[in-house]
């Protein structure tokens, strides 16, 4: 118990410091009165949002509590679950909160910087980053500490390693409303941005011929503020579900594991915990180490940002051997290599998204040049890239699934599927996820950076701040786009591994929602049908046996994978019926309102913003309700083997789908960039205008749909684990 | 034994009928003498191509021969599987060979009939289609008539029902014979026809602003050839390979269901066999039945294929439940059931596709609408109801598998997985396959139709044949692209269920192949190696309860869904190289030829063809030899999980890419010609450009990297079959 006070200590330090780089950052000044202005537009329309946004969330957040309280009434469910799911939606919900108010505080305030020097402007930005970054570890650590300490002190101890894995499966439901939040977070925020981007474009850019950011262009504000929305507030919500999903499903992994030996399990249950903790620590030593001089070249910077992230790394591998040598594993340096497979992965993963996004390399650069024959060369040049690009991610994750998999179970390959090396197996590859996450203060902090920069830009535009200093915001942005596509890899694995070791825990909540809901027949019921309960639990060895030739996986397989898809083509309708709306306002303005385009009149902002926000609010109900019903369908009309078929295929395809979608848009945004460069033509040139079709059709794929697809994977193996006691009955009845 | 022989003289009756089909259309004339010029082009094109691509081909069949030769000489495989694959190779080449004679002699002639009346168009056109739909079936009934035959005769009957489980897993290999050669006709047919449409478009349409099949095209020629070898050959050896794939695995699955019960195992083998003879003789009766009056309408045309169809599709349904009855099977109702969900989810899937592709229809409406954006939300849309349309086709296979499933073991679901009911139901599913397939003779027919008519259209151009000809092939083009599109839904549909069929069919090698390891091991090693080959046989349940947690076959779900991926990537990239080079040689005709464009000089129409041909040649390679080497390669690295991961992830994720892709590109397509019916400011609007850019990136995707998913979830199901001995030998090392 001791070692666990390090996760509620973590999580002090982490808040501490994100308020002390707060109040740090406040203190700098907002510059001119026009900057000071503009700011305040982008942040009362990003609040105004996030209001609306939460509003919406609360009532769906009201019914689900209230099926979870009518479930626990029959038995159905642990009574704790409901509260646990609120919290867990709470805490979400206000890191998502802080990150974006210190966001949209920062843009100015890096943007008056950028005059003095690159490095001033660097450091309040990536402070300003890194606030989000340690509000999400450090309410996550929080959170899951707070209810640890309840649960232990409430939940009677029946013996025989019941305690911890009753614990742990209860605190995994909090994730469930971490994922729900997150699901809204994502969905909303993404077709915000990116109605209000391609509006902006669309008429701005290629019909009215003004440039980016422009302060005549009615939907400028829109777009602001949709960095924001979309890439601060959606990213944290996302990874702090990563976060919790990992350490808490890791922890009922581990409970389960070790149940016939209390000594460790309760270790078992704390290992996650405490290495996520230390990450907490080494994240904001590494966020100490991003410094340059004054005179900092663009490189430099970069240079500085990787010293940062690779120090933490590098130290929490360290460390890992350490606490897990001190904890007593007998098997500590397999499940250090587990660990280590995992942050590992995660580099990798985030060079090879670089690679393929980055126009430093020949896939952007290729598609580039397919310019010359048009738009429709470069979308299927952009496209053929982005499937490739899947290679590189995949053979990743699956050579970390099976490192972490059996060096947990120290190679012991003839006997892998035994029951025991089984649970040790999945501890092992649920405490890789953990590795892969350990990092998170410090690499969100490098993410959320990215829109900081890019509002800045935006407000040094708007403000008139002359092209030096938009320049010099220009090379910060430049950094950004990088952190940003290294940093969206890193989210698709995480999301990966975690829905993984989500869906391990899945079997272990049908165990236990069997064993429950066999004390609740036996109290209410007659004996035969305490029989058919008992005849269940016994046949619970033949459903964890899910065969692959069992017609309702198969079908499950075919459901997931068409998920997937059918997510996608939801999202990337509803940006394109949000943005169309947005260019008719836009074009109305500028027909209605007289002056616009000569800066005589300023367009109306606020109506931009407005329309984007009720259009995100509108279209993303349809496919997060599909996200959270779909899985309890599929277990009430196919049962578990159907759930686990839905899982598997859902995450097989929808984690290639969503590296497919990241990395083709990711890489057009590029291909434009190189043209803009001076390549080809330049700017203005027909090969430029075909990459900024290329681009315009990227920016939902990479901002909108593929991000979302992380959520859908997690959140259908979270709906399926809090709904385990209803499948199990039903699939009784 | 004497419903057996129902299937030769099926085979035979079919052949004949394509003869006497082919021969009715040879005599018709050939017009005028340009356009037996021109359509001597095309044959010369396509005949050239089809010999170099058989070259090839040749070469790969004789590496892989050997090395099952080499198989067989180690126990690793039966003596019979490198004849029965060349063979398999053989038929399905000659198939491709006589379709495309057929449709390339047929073209001019339905040019030229079309002069005289629609309906005299239509008979031509559509009886040739019939010559490759009936030789496509009679070869492979020929196939497997005299497969079956021979190794009735010469395989030994060593007792309890393992004769006939050797005599069909046998066959099951000549399966990946005509996996082979579809792999190569769709891949390199595929790159062929794109690189040929999206070459001649961009240089001709879009640069030089001449029309579509202008003869001062020099790729129009090449385009023309393209249709051929893409939607005649490689469609035919793709669904050559369904139909004999569907047959052969059922029959499989029957020995080995029906292995105790020697009477009814032989007929279990037998009855796909006899429902696809039947389907023979009821779609030659459909076949007469598409005729109109010589003054008939488009809307009559199309009632008149639909009329054929359905009544074939119809009464093979009721013949189903005589042919079930005659046999004796105690279940009869429910396998018939069990035929007709298959033979009804390939009419929905069928009818799905045509919804969301046809410009009749909302979702294509509304792609054509967002062409008033421009291109970039014509492909956002394009894209977003591709997605959505996956839903369809994925729950029509979902329930068809299900019912499949059930209605074959008399919905015992109480007690559906277990060892009698799994035989029982795969077998179910896998006669639902044949069901499927059954009306093959007509349905090949109304989809090989429509590169004919797209060619006779083609050739009425260059001829120069006058506007009121043209219109006329262009109203039995239409026609022709809805029947293709209902044709891809179908030929995907059919893929699927029969990849699953195979997958079922794996499972029964590996067993197969463990008991022949057993016995060779006996004969060569000592003891303790036969001791091993034991306790694995015993093992074998295990293995075959390939349970969703074990992390290799994950890993399996993550590389096959990543497959289906890198294929289409890999195939886009080789479309888009292979015109690239296109585009130069069109343009350096323009330039160095005097006098192409105001028609006084003849463009090097060889040439283009000589580029198509080489360019196709040199793309398939890569991503066919990955598609074979794949399977083993995982079969050697995670054994059999692994492999049935990868399959059923590659099934999952290929399926639903291979359908996404079809209909984005197809609507893409049908948008485009709803704009050109004088929509939306019809041909050379602002918005007929954007529709123009959405179909030339829809033309690799319908043409050629979506059919070639149907090869790939087969393909590497029938890699793996044949494999089977391999993985077996080598997970025991």
């Amino acid at each position: 118990m001791n070692y666990f006070y390090l996760v509620p200590a973590a999580s002090v330090v982490a808040l501490l410091f994100a308020l002390y780089f707060f109040k740090r950052m406040m203190r700098e000044s907002e510059g001119t009165e026009k900057m000071v202005t503009i700011a305040r537009y982008v942040r009362e329309g990003a609040m105004s949002y996030l209001s609306q946004q939460y509003r919406v969330v609360t009532r769906v957040f009201i019914v689900l509590a209230i099926l979870f309280a009518v479930m626990a009434y029959f038995g159905l469910q642990n009574s704790w679950v409901p509260f646990a799911f609120l919290t867990g939606g709470f805490f979400s919900g206000l890191a998502g909160f802080f990150g974006m108010k210190t966001a949209t505080y920062a843009s100015a305030r890096t943007a008056n910087a950028v005059q003095r020097s690159l490095n001033s402007g660097l450091q309040i930005a990536f402070r300003s980053g890194a606030v989000m970054g340690l509000v999400v570890v450090g309410l996550a650590l929080l959170d899951i500490s707070l209810w640890y300490l309840v649960l232990d002190h409430f939940i009677e101890d029946a013996g025989s390693g019941h305690k911890l894995v009753i614990i742990t499966t209860t605190m995994l439901t909090f994730g469930m409303g971490a994922s729900t939040q997150a699901l809204f977070a994502r969905v909303g925020g993404g077709i915000y941005t990116k109605a209000a981007d391609v509006g902006a474009d669309l008429v701005g850019k290629v019909e009215a011929g003004i440039p980016e950011d422009d302060p005549r262009n009615p939907a400028t504000i829109a777009d602001n503020v949709g960095d924001n929305v979309g890439d601060v507030a959606g990213m944290g919500a996302d990874l702090y579900e990563s976060y919790c999903g990992s350490i808490l499903s890791t922890a009922a992994l581990g409970a389960s594991a070790y149940v016939l030996n209390p000594e460790m399990q309760q270790k078992a249950v704390f290992a996650p915990m405490i290495i996520a903790a230390i990450g907490v620590f080494l994240s904001i030593l590494g966020i100490f180490l991003v410094r340059t001089g004054e005179k900092a070249s663009v490189k430099q910077l970069m240079a500085s940002l990787n010293r940062g992230v690779n120090v933490s790394a590098l130290l929490i591998a360290a460390a890992t051997f350490g606490i897990l040598y001190l904890l007593g594993f007998s098997n500590w340096v397999g499940l250090s290599f587990s660990v280590f497979s995992g942050l590992l992965a995660g580099i990798i993963i985030g060079k090879g998204t670089e690679y393929f996004t980055s126009h430093s390399y020949r896939p952007t650069k290729a598609i580039a040049e397919s310019a010359r024959t048009g738009p429709a060369t470069v979308i299927i040049a952009g496209m053929g890239n982005g499937f490739i690009s899947t290679v590189i991610p995949v053979v990743t994750i699956v050579a970390a699934i099976l490192i972490s998999y059996l060096s947990a179970i120290r190679f012991d390959v003839a006997n892998m599927m035994s029951a025991a090396n089984l649970s040790l197996g999945l501890y092992g590859v649920a405490i890789a996820a953990v590795g892969m996450l350990s990092t998170l203060g410090i690499t969100l902090a490098t993410d959320a950076y990215g829109p900081i920069a890019d509002n800045a830009g935006g407000n040094a535009e708007m403000s008139g701040l002359g092209p030096e200093v938009r320049s010099r915001t220009d090379a910060l942005d430049a950094l950004g786009n990088t952190t940003a596509a290294t940093g969206k890899g890193f989210a698709i694995g995480s999301a990966a591994l975690t829905a993984l070791a989500l869906m391990a825990s899945y079997m272990e909540e049908i165990r236990i929602g069997m064993i429950r809901l066999g004390h609740t027949l036996l109290e209410f019921a007659d004996g035969a049908t305490v029989e058919v309960a008992k005849a269940t639990l016994v046949d619970f060895m033949n459903y964890y046996q899910v065969t692959l030739m069992n017609p309702k996986v198969l079908s499950g397989i075919f459901i997931g994978s068409m998920m997937a898809f059918l997510f996608c083509g939801l999202t990337m309708n509803a940006v394109g019926r949000a943005a169309q709306k947005m260019v008719e306002e836009v074009r109305r303005q500028f027909r209605e309102i007289k002056g616009i385009l000569t800066g005589e009149a300023t367009p109306d902002y606020a109506l931009c913003v407005e329309i984007s926000t009720k259009g995100a609010q509108r279209e993303m109900l349809l496919p997060s309700l599909l996200a959270i019903a779909v899985p309890i369908l599929i277990g009430l009309l196919l049962g578990v083997p159907g759930v686990l078929g839905l899982l598997a295929g859902g995450l097989g395809s929808g984690f290639v789908l969503a590296i497919f979608m990241a990395n083709s848009g990711g890489a057009w945004d590029n291909a434009k960039k190189y043209i803009e460069e001076g390549h080809l033509g330049g700017k203005g040139s027909e090969a430029h205008k075909a990459t900024v079709v290329g681009d315009t059709v990227g920016d939902p794929f990479k901002d909108t749909s593929g991000p979302s697809l992380n959520i859908l994977i997690k959140l259908m193996s979270m709906v399926s684990i809090v709904m385990a006691g209803l499948t199990v009955a039903w699939s009784l009845l």
